[in-house]
C-alpha cells in the first residue's frame, strides 16, 4: 500500500510549494495518491509535525510517509528513507521530525541517506530539498523502487534525536510531555495506547499533574462518555492517551501548552 | 458519477483528519477521487456543515457528499447514508447536517443506518466514526456497493432535524435565516432560486428587513452589475438567495451574521 | 505532462468552491490530476495570485495552469487559453493575472478567448466561470484538446496588463517592485534569476534600497550559509531573486510589504 504518500510539512498553502510536490509525485509514479495530512504545521516546529506524522503512521502503519520540516535544508544534514520494523515507510530530513513515528511502528529497521547521484536526480535546489530530493524519493518508493537503492545505509544510532522525548516512569507515576494539541483543544500526551494500558491508566478514573494543576478524569471510550463541559481520558485516534472536554476545549480550560511535562498515575479504585 | 466523493467536515487541516479518511477512501476504492469541499468548519456548526453541502449538492447534485460535523460521535446516533428524489448520495452523521442537502435534491428516498457488521468493517473508534465507518461506507458506494446493503432502513420521519428551518411566507414576505456568509462577505439567505421566483424576486429590487435595518437591492445576475461599492441581490453558484457588494463585503457593510432571520420581499415596480 | 492541472484562486477552502471545480475537471476528463498551488489568496489580490502562478510556471513549465483571481466576472471581461514560448498552457481571465507567468515561460506564443459556444458548455453562471469556463476548459486541455479549438484568436496587444511592471535598469541599479512574502517571510523581488545573473548580483554583496532602509547581504545558495537571524539574498524555488532571514523573517525584519519598489545594486568586490 506505499502508492499511498502520506504528507505533512510546515510549507502552508498559499505559495505553491505543497503542489508542486504533489506534481512531481504524479510525474514521477502516476499512479501514486498524495494525501496531505498537514501543511500548517508553525514554520521551523519540528515538535508538531513529530507528533502529526507519529498519529498518521499509528493510523495507517503500511502507508508511506513524508514529513518535511526542515530548517537546515540545504546545509549538511541527511535526506533520510526509513523502513519500520512493522513495515512503513518514512521519507525526511534527518532531525528528529521522523522518530516518533518509528516508536510506534517497530524502530528502525533499515536507514539510508538518499543520494541525488544514484537516482539520476537533477542536482537538487538548495532551498527545495522537498521538491528535488523528498518528493521524488517518495515517489520511486510509491512506484516500487526498494529503499536500499535510494541511497547509503545510515546507523541508526547517528540519527537526529527526536523532538520530544518517550514518557518514562518514576514509581506509579508515568512522566510524559504534552506533544499536541488538536484543533478541538484535545490534549496528548506522549503515552501511547500500550503504554496507558500497562500502567492500568485505561480503566479507572487518572490524575494528571501539570505545573501546580492537579487534573482529576474518568478514563472513557468517547467524549461523550460524560456530560457536556465535562473532561474525560481517552485513546484518541492519535494512538496517544488524550485530554479532552465534551464539546469544549481542554487545552482552554486547564491552560496547557505544548511541551509541558506532565505527570500522569492511576487513582485507587 | 458517484465515484467523486465530495467531503466536507469539521476537521480543520492540522490535524491529519481528513488525510486519514482520503487514504481509507483510496484504499478501499482505489478509482475513488476525493475533492475537498470545505474543512475549516468551526468546530460543531453544523449549521454552517449543512450550507455548505447544500450548496455542494446543488452543483454537483449526482455526486457522492460525505459530510462529517459529528459532536455526538461515538455515542447513540446513527451513521447514516440517504439516497436523495434526484439521485444524489449523501453520507454523514444523524444530527441534522444532511437535511439541507436533501431540500435541494428531491428530499429523502432511501435512508440507512449504516451497520459496520454488515461489512466487515472492524469494530469502529468511538471518536473516529468518520474514518472507520463514513469514510468507508462512502469507499464502497464509490466502488458501485448498494446504499441498501450498508445498513437498516430508517423512517425519514425518525431523522434529527435541519439546524435551520427553510423559508415560509407570511403574506407577500419570505422570511429565511441568513444560512451562509461566503470568504467574500456575500450573504446567503435560506431561500432556493425556485423559491425566489415563486415569489417574484428574481427580477426586480427587493427588500430585505434585518434587524433594525433596510435593505432596498436590485436583484442581478453577477457583481459587477452594479458600481463598485454597491449592493445587488442575485443567485450565486450556492443556488441560494445571496445579497453582495461589488468588490466588498455585504456582511461587513450591513453587520450580518449567520443565524439571523431576515424578511425579504420584492417592491413594487 | 498538461494532465497535471495546477490550479490557483482566490477562492478559500471555506466555501466549496475550489472542490466542484476539482470535481468539474475529473468528470471531464478523469485522467487529469489536479494539485493545488494555493487558495487562500487575498480576496481580488491578481498581484499575488500572478506571483504563485509565474514561481508554479517557473518550477514545472510543462503542466496546465489555472489561475483565477476575478472580480470582474460576468462582466465583459475575456476568459483566456494561453500557450507560451515554451510551451506552458494558462487558463485564467484577461486582468492581467496571467502575465508574469508568460515572462517566465517564453512570452505569449498563442492567445484565444474561450467560447462556450464552441463547446456545447451550458451557458456559465454569470458568477462562477470558473466552475463553468475556465474549469471546463483546462479538463479539455488536461485530455489533449488543442487550445485552439477551445475559442478565437486574440491579439497579444490587446490582453489587459501584468498586476506589476517587470523589473528594468536605470545605471547599474536594477528597478523592482517586491512581488511577494512568503509565510516565511522571505521576501520576493521581481528580478529573475536570468536578470540577477546579467546584473551581476549572484556572486557577490549585493545592496536593495527600499524606502529610506538600506540593506547590504550576501548573496548566496540556501538559508543557511548565514548564521541564524542574519540576512542572505538567493535565487529560491519561485525563481525569484529573495531577501530571507535564516529561521527568522525578512518582511518582519525590515517592515517590507508587497508593493514596495526597491533598488537594487551590486556592491564593489
Amino acid at each position: 500500500m506505499h502508492s499511498i504518500v502520506c504528507f505533512t510539512s510546515d510549507f502552508g498553502t498559499s505559495d505553491g510549494w505543497v503542489g508542486v510536490c504533489h506534481a512531481v509525485i504524479y510525474r514521477a509514479c502516476p499512479q501514486a495518491r498524495v494525501v496531505d495530512l498537514a501543511h500548517n504545521i508553525p514554520p521551523f516546529d519540528i515538535r508538531k509535525a513529530a507528533a502529526v506524522a507519529a498519529a498518521g503512521v499509528w493510523q495507517l502503519p503500511d502507508a508511506l510517509h513524508l514529513v518535511v520540516v526542515d530548517p537546515g535544508v540545504g546545509g549538511g544534514r541527511r535526506d533520510l528513507v526509513m523502513v519500520t520494523g512493522e513495515g512503513a515507510v518514512l521519507v525526511g530530513p534527518d532531525n528528529g521530525v521522523l522518530m516518533p513515528a518509528t516508536w510506534r511502528s517497530g524502530g528502525v529497521a533499515q536507514a539510508y541517506s538518499v543520494q541525488p547521484a544514484n537516482l539520476a536526480f537533477q542536482a537538487p535546489l538548495p532551498t527545495f530539498h522537498a521538491r528535488d530530493v523528498l518528493a521524488r524519493a517518495a515517489a520511486l518508493l510509491a512506484c516500487g523502487v526498494e529503499a536500499s537503492a535510494l541511497g547509503d545505509p545510515v546507523d541508526p544510532a547517528s540519527l537526529a534525536p527526536a523532538p520530544f522525548r518517550q514518557s518514562h516512569a518514576e514509581g506509579d507515576v508515568l512522566v510524559a510531555e504534552v506533544i499536541d494539541i488538536d484543533r478541538f483543544g484535545s490534549v496528548r500526551l506522549g503515552i501511547s495506547a500500550a503504554e496507558a494500558h500497562e500502567h492500568g491508566l485505561d480503566n479507572r478514573r487518572i490524575e494528571i499533574i501539570i505545573g501546580h494543576s492537579r487534573i482529576d478524569v474518568p478514563f472513557g471510550h468517547t467524549f461523550s462518555d460524560v456530560a457536556e463541559g465535562e473532561a474525560v481520558a481517552l485513546i484518541d485516534s492519535s494512538g496517544w492517551l488524550t485530554i479532552a472536554v465534551h464539546l469544549g476545549s481542554a487545552a482552554e480550560r486547564y491552560g496547557i501548552e505544548e511541551g509541558t511535562v506532565t505527570r500522569v498515575r492511576a487513582l485507587e479504585e
